[in-house]
């Protein structure tokens, strides 16, 4: 009743409190919350003080361990959950990234499968795990609000459709199939379309190794939550890096697998029905092993027969590694990434270098273009639905959103002018798989390259408020790639100077290397991006592995 | 020069006797071409007088034996090129279905084939295969006009590409690496949205076992050449039937695989670009075997390293058949069968209940709410590809045609409208998987149901310059499901009577019923179409084997 007189201000801070509410007040930190300045690295030792030892040993402990431990009996259900419950709460009150907070459900949920470990074992591949997701996918009992004010107590903008707090994206109906607990959702950017996670409702959300940076986004709520150890691995949805920039700016391990290999059915989307570059669902979490926990988990699930949009294609276990090839570009579309990311690059290289892995200089087609695709296609519509989800509540846009899609919405394009988009990303496919197929002279393996190793960022991550180059991703959506990406070092002051005597080749170049600033930055995770061929998620899930042992010697 | 002046029926009538030019005397057929009337059937004992035994006995054989044969050099590739490259030029004599004849390179080919083998062996699995192609594959040496008379001279309406008689597509490419030979392209109806096979070059295809119908559409000129046994496969495409209903018309078997499954790449189309309800390659053969062999070779090629648009999807051996259930559907929208169609459903239904498999009532979600959605998606650009290339000579736009894309174009619908047709579709989609796997408390397999056995068309066949009910077909496109068609009978006048009593229930259904005429009809092939869901290709082919082997005894 009194709700229709609430501006869009109360409505959000209503919700944002709400949230708050829910945390237990032996969870809460005694107010004030120290600053950015006061201290920069909420992970680890900072954190140690509010959890008990076990709580510690439990939560920063990677999923596939943690399943191992659950399915043997060695730790419960209950407690895994309740743990990474009580770290989540610590990780939202310093970083913002929380939507949705539903550890109560998440507790009984696993109590309930304790009582049918004690009956029959494990009940599923994830048995006991708790698993975080982006507030694009419903879960019942809470809402999805996308960041969005206008979607407050609706079901994706719209009231009375039946569905609210009820209806179960097909992603989480088989997570939990395999034993696994929703127990929060991440925040997003509202519309989705930002490299950093920012909205009306719960603010900004910040990297948990260096608050003066950004978690990015748009699944930045999910980095900054598994960053910061609150969950052990959740799943988040990239259309032009979505998944990845998170992943790497929070040091954790990320899959953006091509379209129809994971289910995206029934979860929320902005622009949702854009049918030329579509939004794809992918894991992250704290180890590779991980990562392929989760896939294959899930594709047992034979996703394929609930959501049309699945490929009928099994998980395919890989044969031993080959001697395998990797193009190299150290370089995107001219800008050379700042000094950590360089050196990170740098680091990858000679790991694979010392695995007796052959490099190849990689000269594809140009990147540039695939990203002037990616935008015809992101802005196809005109705006029309972003404008009408934030027209909802009368919320702003946020800023970095408007200077794509205004602040009204122009005229969308008509279906022939689709269709052109569509016919310029099919030959850019094609002229780029012709040169992948071309390397196959260079590698001296007898095959074509096997994957790319890339920068996600020209930086660790992108600093608050700030400018950041976003064409090192979107190529991969465009050409519907497979991709993950590795934590590889964090940004140390001391070894990563700010280069004087650089001279940038072009204005994206210029504005990278003068935003570098190493104390700003310092303790930053840095991660790069591994990308290969379409439906290549198992060959990159080992790929990973293989660096992530190589790296972990590294600093041995 | 000259050519500034001609007309546009100077240019069809100059094209069109340029073929009749490429046929040498000794195989034309003394004029005048015997009329309908005169000669209905002219497959059969009427085509064998034109031939030698051994020319018989080599067209009449199947893809897949023909290939033991050429593999195990009982028959060299130029004798079975050749038999083939008469046979052809005898039906497109008789019935109109070629576009582009190149028996020369073919035969050509063969011999330089021929030479290889002599020293080394097949030189792939298809080794010495005449293969037609519609005249939507390009193929060097010849051109490509898809039927309209302003793409005679150029490649795709467009002069001076540097393609024009270089290019080929993809298909064709893996065709020749398999070792098969194409050596003629079949007609098509302009702008492919049709039905039947009309163009103002070649005028109209023929149905060969009954010159009074229709050859189908729109890979009519495959259907028409095969059934005659001019070709003894080829590839069709299909985006609302148009592999399946000259499959069926012609007696023939037909896959329509899903999208993605076969290479598509550097082919041409109607409306390009349009991404919804995508077209799909797929190949018309005269046995279910030689499905399986062209598929399974074009899959071994690995289409998807060269096709950005194939899914990285091996051919899967498809273990042993336990017993299978059907869904049935005896009616469409309403539209009951004409009584020869009806007959070869029960004939097929029986031939299921003797085989032992079950059968399960189809009652899925409305198929007339897929054609509403496919209509919808073919008319987006509101018939501006199609305009623009009619337009190109000036010809006439066939008035079948007309009455879905008027005379001139009309707006196309805006890029929020094209998402919402796509959302139309996904949900459809949706629904119809959640009844497909409703019906596993039906089988008593403990599956739901594993294929689909339904009608491709109320009518053995469209009779000529009449009205035909098209819902059968399109359902499956919105779906992109996979189908395939078998051929099961031929009308009989003196079994398959009108039924003068029947009370039409619909519109449809009345002009079903009414246009019904056992005189003219007389002699016409019947098929069905058997539909799985997606990619599942192999298991339609098994299962046609199945009914094949099981027709064959029912016959003898």
């Amino acid at each position: 009743m009194g709700s229709i007189s609430l501006t869009w201000q109360d409505l959000a801070e209503k919700k944002r409190q709400s949230l708050l509410d829910l945390i237990p007040s032996e969870w809460c930190i005694p107010l004030p919350i120290p600053s950015a300045k006061e201290r920069r690295d909420v992970t680890g030792a900072y954190t140690h003080q509010f959890l008990s030892p076990h709580e510690i040993a439990i939560t920063e402990t990677n999923a596939a361990e943690i399943v191992k431990n659950t399915c043997n009996g060695s730790w419960t259900a209950t407690e895994v959950v309740t743990a990474f419950c009580h770290r989540a709460a610590l990780a939202h009150q310093l970083l913002n990234c929380l939507h949705e907070i539903f550890f109560d459900q998440a507790i009984a949920k696993a109590k309930a499968l304790d009582a049918l470990f004690a009956e029959g074992g494990p009940v599923g591949p994830l048995h006991g795990l708790p698993v975080s997701l982006k507030d694009q996918f419903h879960v019942e009992g809470v809402e999805t609000t996308m960041g969005y004010v206008g979607w407050i107590d609706t079901f994706e903008g719209e009231k009375g459709t039946g569905k609210e707090r009820v209806f179960e994206s097909e992603m989480v109906r088989e997570l939990r199939k395999c034993g696994a607990i929703p127990f929060c959702k991440t925040s997003v950017p509202h519309t989705l379309m930002a490299a950093e996670t920012k909205n009306n409702i719960i603010g900004c959300t910040l990297n948990p190794f260096n608050r003066n940076m950004s978690c990015g986004g748009s699944s930045g709520g999910e980095g900054a939550l598994i960053g910061f150890r609150g969950s052990p691995a959740g799943f988040g949805t990239d259309i032009g890096g979505s998944v990845r920039i998170p992943s790497g700016f929070n040091g954790l391990f990320g899959l953006r697998p091509s379209h129809g290999r994971l289910p995206y059915g029934g979860a929320a989307n902005s622009m949702d029905g854009q049918n030329t570059i579509r939004s794809v669902a992918g894991p992250i979490a704290t180890s590779a092993k991980s990562l392929k926990l989760l896939t294959k988990s899930i594709l047992n699930q034979e996703p394929w027969l609930y959501d049309p949009l699945v490929v009928e294609m099994p998980w395919r276990e890989q044969s031993k590694a080959d001697t395998l090839s990797f193009g190299i570009v150290m370089t995107e579309s001219g800008v050379r990434p700042q000094p950590p990311v360089r050196r990170a690059l740098d680091t990858v290289i000679s790991v694979a270098k010392k695995l007796g892995h052959g490099l190849v200089e990689w000269n594809p087609p140009s990147h540039k273009k695939a990203l002037e695709i990616g935008f015809s296609v992101f802005l196809s519509d005109g705006g029309l639905d972003i404008h009408k989800h934030i027209g909802l509540s009368g919320e702003p846009l946020h800023p970095r959103v408007a200077e794509l899609y205004g602040n009204t919405p122009s005229a969308p394009i008509t279906a022939d002018k689709v269709a052109e988009n569509y016919l310029q990303q099919r030959a850019y496919q094609k002229e780029y798989l012709d040169y992948w197929n071309s390397t196959a002279m260079q590698t001296g393996t007898g095959r074509p390259v096997d994957a790319v190793i890339c920068m996600l960022s020209p930086m660790a991550a992108l600093q608050l408020d700030s400018w950041m180059f976003i064409g090192c991703t979107p190529w991969v959506n465009v050409l519907d790639y497979s991709a993950i990406v590795i934590p590889v070092t964090k940004v140390d002051k001391d070894i990563d100077k700010f280069d004087e005597a650089y001279q940038p080749v072009n204005e994206d170049d210029r504005k990278t290397w003068e935003s570098y600033n190493p104390d700003i930055q310092h303790g930053t995770p840095v991660g790069i991006q591994i990308v290969g061929r379409r439906f290549n998620e198992e060959k990159l899930i080992e790929i990973a592995e293989l660096f992530e042992e190589a790296l972990k010697d590294l600093s041995e």
